[in-house]
């Protein structure tokens, strides 16, 4: 029988995207109940990941939440603004400055304040500006120890908020910490929290040249650590955040496969940046092209396809895949 | 109603791969006989594409065509040997050597003259070993004379023989001269032959960051001069060679699109290296995609395709896609 | 006897640099004059390049080439503003719309006023976003003719006034039309006005796996066509646009080679966004970067370095690198 | 005081080198005579890497370190044969097939005797075969618990040899389990034996878009393992295996710095393929390029490179490799 797949979209997929170029954005300024109004009418999409600080506060996160409720969503998940302004762009959790350190160790217990308030759960850290750009620009080994440090003292915060670290190899920064999958569950290793674990985006991972399917493998094979994932797709060598399955479908099967094999039970949420589609036309397609894929593979049959990775074949894992896809 | 595709193979897709590790090759060697064996039994398949001086020479060209009639085939193209002696290691129509450059002219002569013999009449100059490594290393500017002149000379040898140039952007030189669509639509315009074209290689074109669509646009723009088409694909950043639609399924129904449009009448010719498969169902595998994904088109109906493209919206063109592949 | 160069930078060098993240900026606002005044104390500084429509239009003209002449500068070239608003999203030149292409050729238009008016004689055209994202979102064909014909318009317009078309291979589109130094070229042939011609941006020859030189050669080769020059660099797989030679030393060497060889005598363009870093302080490092390669070129000779090329021999160039690099 | 760097080379680097183009190779065989006779005239060369099986058995092994010494060399490392024959087409550790993944294991472990006979007490394990290339074609736990128990079986095997596992993200598989630096210390730590480290290639830190000094400085984080170093270069995309520093100056002297830094103490070990090139010139240019960025490191001091390192201004960090470079 076919899985349920719980959809969640970022706040922002619904808003105005803007790039370095089109700084005011290439649509028009949204108001948080226009993007709320257009995510309701996603068939399917039941959650909405906000950033703090941006999207609720402390002083309105009972409001957000139930003006969430009242467009038929619940928020699925709290991104902790680490990454949006001037403050953090010497790192957050690794900047050389004490004070900023702490603040942004600040910013993601609030986030994780917000997501035991709003009852999601679950934060969603991305450090994205803690990296380098230059080469002597940085001490890897101790920037290494400030994000273990960071990290352990927001899982004592909340034990029963989970904190689920996004990792990217580039950009903002010409390189991130954080940067693949294997840095990654290196990461939540050592922090050793039973809370702390790994949000796997798509995109992150094919920019670092790495298969979904095995990334969501590692991760279930090191203490099945996948606590959250970022639906997108890229041509592979930049973060391009376009409509999931836009690019690479075999690929997206596999990963999909993989996520019910090692019983991922988390939201598959959006996190594109439809620059120039419509937000809510561009969330349709991406939940679609995922619940598509998804039937797909219980028609391939998990048995079936359990046989076929037993076997190592390549003409006949394309052969199954091309019948199921083509008939 | 549904064109009538031509497919054909390279005749060492169904020998033995090797790579720089495994010199002997994956599998054990196999005779011209063997290979044509295995061909024989690949669906659909009609054509054999040659490597002049390999697989025929002037002596046995009649008894090679004669014997690929019996297999019931045909020889679809020939490839002059310009890329797998150590002869040719710093070049072949560019290289400093005058006699190694003649030689080499000499070479895709005798291939054209092979290529009338045989009745394909068309031969296939892929210029890999021309190019440079290192800084410092290479005259672009003389490099792109001498390239010119050669083509030049052969383009007169056999005026009613096709040669199709196929470009590369890299491998086994880290930068080859005439690596992309648009320096390969440069050289031939500049030779201003009517019997010189261009080949596209789906995976050449992948690893410079081509959508393969838009290359046979522009060759179709510059003069209708897409002679020959070499099918594979890859993960975008080397020629791995793979069966193709393994990867990119999206871009390679744009692609089949576009040959469609653009009047394409060649041959559709499977250039892979199944190191690790059998090269008969690997060849199977990608006829079938190849057939799967034009039916495909055929379904969506070139007048709402033409429709999605004129509208331009990512959105229309990714529920069209979605619904005729999953439904 | 070494070649004076002309160093140039782009007036937002010295202003705030905003990405997709933090789109206030890294840095607070800074006024023109602030900018200027900036630029002003960068050694060897002698001009600045000028966005049209942003830093100077129609009617402020000459009192900004008053005010830019008074902090010791002079302009030296005017870029359309056709890639910072919304109205240019679905493209410029190549826009579906009409009204849209035709406003952006008078965008341009209006900028070559502005570069006669100033006198600087150059418009530095980028069609970042002419360009598609998704599969069957674009008409290939159709938007060459469109670009062919807004530039052969624009050419018109001021025959004395220079237009050096910017190629990138993506960003701010997944993929641009004009994306390498071969397509620029066909473009500026099939324009075939003696006022068009190409410029170069280093860090887009690099993401476009292009070695800088062979593109500076390619330009030369067909018509002398390199007007302009735009200095940064990159990692290679995005247009990073940091410090020139903070990355690539070698193939920085090999270009200014080039570029005196091929008798450039053009600008040295400082494109670089110092996100993070001091934007007078970046300047001063890039400008003494290229001061001291092209002494060092000064050094090794000119006649011993046509030697190395001569021979092909990457030891014999990584020998005199190395000995006039490291002595 | 400069530290004394140990030099060694893979033999092969004098042999001749060949591609999947030219299987015969670019030059004529050598015997191993002829390579140890270009060996001994590089100058600084102290150790050869052999690679096990091919350069020398148990049968050998003495005769073979006795011609080496009597080459003025010594043995430096044995590289375990686990990528040259079709035998492990399939993977070695991770071989679906137990016979396989046994003999590879004892492949392993007769290379440990060997590194044990010779003196060097060090083998070189490269899984490159222990991958996948397609979708649906792995199973990414079991092949990490193979290569776990593997790891472990031979890590008994001679306690007091090392065994330093050299981690690729692609080539010859499209994809390699142990592909990343993150992966590899994953991988030795879960082994958690004091005898396996890592070895740090530079073309394959380049090749996964890593920061060579980085991944050097985590190495040292995760319990001072990096154990072995290959030095080379590429263009970032693909291991050319060119001379090293020819293409990446800055980010050498970065890693040079930092093997210092780190207390690094192992051998600077060439691994390069000279297709086209002498290999003894460029075995002699790889080690004149690396001996003079290590001296300019001298020079510009190591307490003001930790200064500027403190600092993190790229503006300081350029302004002192500039000095130093352009003096």
């Amino acid at each position: 029988m076919p899985k349920k797949i719980k959809f969640s979209a970022i706040a922002v997929v619904f808003g105005s995207c803007a790039d370095r170029y089109v700084l005011e954005g290439y649509s028009p300024k949204k108001s948080f109940d226009e993007m709320m109004e257009a995510a309701k009418k996603v068939p399917s999409l039941e959650g909405i990941e906000l950033v703090g600080g941006w999207h609720l506060t402390a002083k309105n996160a009972k409001e957000i939440v139930k003006k969430v409720e009242d467009y038929g969503l619940c928020v699925s998940a709290i991104i902790p603004e680490l990454w949006s302004s001037a403050k953090w762009g010497q790192g957050s959790f690794t900047s050389r400055d004490k004070k900023i350190r702490q603040d942004a160790i600040d910013e993601v217990k609030r986030a994780m304040d917000l997501a035991k308030e709003t009852g999601c759960g679950i934060v969603v850290p991305w450090f994205g500006q803690d990296g380098y750009d230059y080469s002597f620009q940085s001490d890897y080994i101790q920037a290494w120890d400030f994000m273990v440090e960071g990290l352990f003292e927001c899982a004592n915060h909340l034990p029963d908020v989970k904190i689920a670290v996004e990792y990217k190899i580039k950009e903002p920064r010409t390189h991130c910490f954080i940067g693949t999958i294997g840095k990654a569950i290196l990461l939540i290793k050592e922090v050793g929290k039973d809370n702390v674990g790994i949000t796997l985006d798509i995109g992150h991972a094919l920019e670092g040249y790495e298969n979904m399917a095995e990334s969501v493998a590692l991760a279930k094979r090191f203490g099945n650590k996948l606590f959250h994932l970022h639906l997108n797709d890229n041509y592979r060598l930049w973060d391009d955040d376009m409509i999931p399955a836009s690019v690479h479908t075999i690929e997206m099967i596999e990963l999909l496969f993989w996520l019910n094999k090692t019983g991922y039970d988390g939201w598959y949420s959006l996190d594109i940046f439809p620059y120039r589609e419509d937000g809510k036309k561009a969330a349709i397609e991406g939940i679609e092209w995922i619940k598509g894929l998804s039937d797909l593979i219980d028609k391939m049959g998990e048995k079936e396809i359990e046989r076929i990775i037993k076997q190592g074949d390549a003409t006949q894992a394309s052969a199954l895949l091309r019948k199921f896809l083509l008939s």
